[in-house]
């Protein structure tokens, strides 16, 4: 559980331990092929990540609902975006275009499952990601969290936040708000990239920040109109 | 987007504006039935609801990735709650148990696409929401986040959430934690109502909560074991 329970291990405002692991760069993230074949689309999947040797700095634990990836090294963003982006490339191409979902939670600056409290000093600033274009078009809806305490030390985070939406704009990847979200449309890889980003920019100035990103591929009720 | 940009429409620190509507009481939900069929029993499940008379007090708006419910009349988490567990067990029956998959996002406190600002004065106190039971065994990942300002006025909102969290374990729902969530299980109804009760609970005290849940039913690896 985020934000629910004080972290025994990590004292209040302390600097955040050094690397990935340190500051609990990982994602969760769940892949629904919409076909009756979806667990071999789902097995072939991962088989295909792990040949493409795209889990190397990376943890993986599968379990019934989720798997969770975390990051063990630098560059952690950069890790986490080119297996997301191969997954989900996989899957679409294992059922033949067909419709796939994948929801994924990108965390940081959380290690543990409860809440924390780092310093806003010493936070990585972090390089846009770089994803070859995956020729896949995806449209999503993105949510972005950054968990602050309320209790005066939260700092300037409307900045960060406002220039990262901004930059999704100016890409023409961020097309829409809706309620609770903001709509994405374009290149799979164009679209993970934006909220990744995004996530990890606003981590700079904010220590613990979520962002929830649902990817749609292959959908039939996108048309040419609506994509 | 969620926490992006400061509301137009909302002076700083106003109260929330009376009833859902004001307080933006709504949720997000997509549905993912494994299976071919998958067309036939989103929209057949949908059709369901809407027969059971399960879309009073609520406003829908479908787009390509998911589904907006928007409560405009109190019990507003009861008619949310009812509506997403009704939809789910309805997709699963038209599946004959198979693998669905329903992802939800529960906002309150937020009436716009954006950031908002209100007092932590006039927030409702919500009653627990009343399902019988489904009938069908739910997993689910759960995160919650209470939207903070970080400039000194979010209060005490540890205690609020710490007491949702320990009712969830005593209710035996809230089994685990996860990275980056909380692993719940139980009657789909029980699920529901433990996200949802929580959710509503910690908005009597921060206005705006978001909560993310997972719900995974029919899955093949869960075993007897992991259940």
């Amino acid at each position: 559980m985020s934000t629910t329970t004080p972290d025994a291990g990590q004292a209040p405002g302390q600097p955040a331990p050094a690397g990935p692991a340190g500051l609990g760069v990982g994602m969760r993230l769940s892949l629904h092929p919409h076909t009756d074949d979806f667990v071999d689309v789902i097995l072939g999947a991962l088989e295909d990540v792990e040949a493409a040797g795209l889990t190397d700095g990376l943890v993986l634990e599968t379990d019934e609902v989720s798997t969770y990836v975390g990051a063990t090294r630098a560059p952690a963003e950069q890790r986490l975006a080119a297996y997301l982006t191969t997954l989900v490339t996989a899957a679409s191409r294992r059922c033949s275009g067909g419709h796939v979902v994948a929801h994924v939670l990108l965390s940081r600056g959380c290690p543990g499952e409860v809440s924390c409290d780092l310093a806003t000093t010493d936070l990585p600033r972090v390089d846009p990601v770089d994803l070859p274009p995956s020729g896949l078009p995806a449209i999503a809806q993105w949510s972005l969290y950054p968990l602050l305490d309320g209790d005066g030390g939260g700092g300037d985070h409307m900045a960060p936040i406002e220039e990262a939406i901004a930059a999704a704009r100016r890409s023409g990847v961020a097309t829409a708000p809706r309620h609770y979200a903001t709509r994405l449309a374009g290149d799979l890889s164009q679209v993970v990239a934006t909220a990744v980003d995004a996530w990890a920019r606003v981590g700079a100035t904010v220590p613990h920040v979520v962002t929830h990103l649902t990817l749609s591929l292959g959908s039939p009720s996108v048309t040419e109109e609506t994509r």
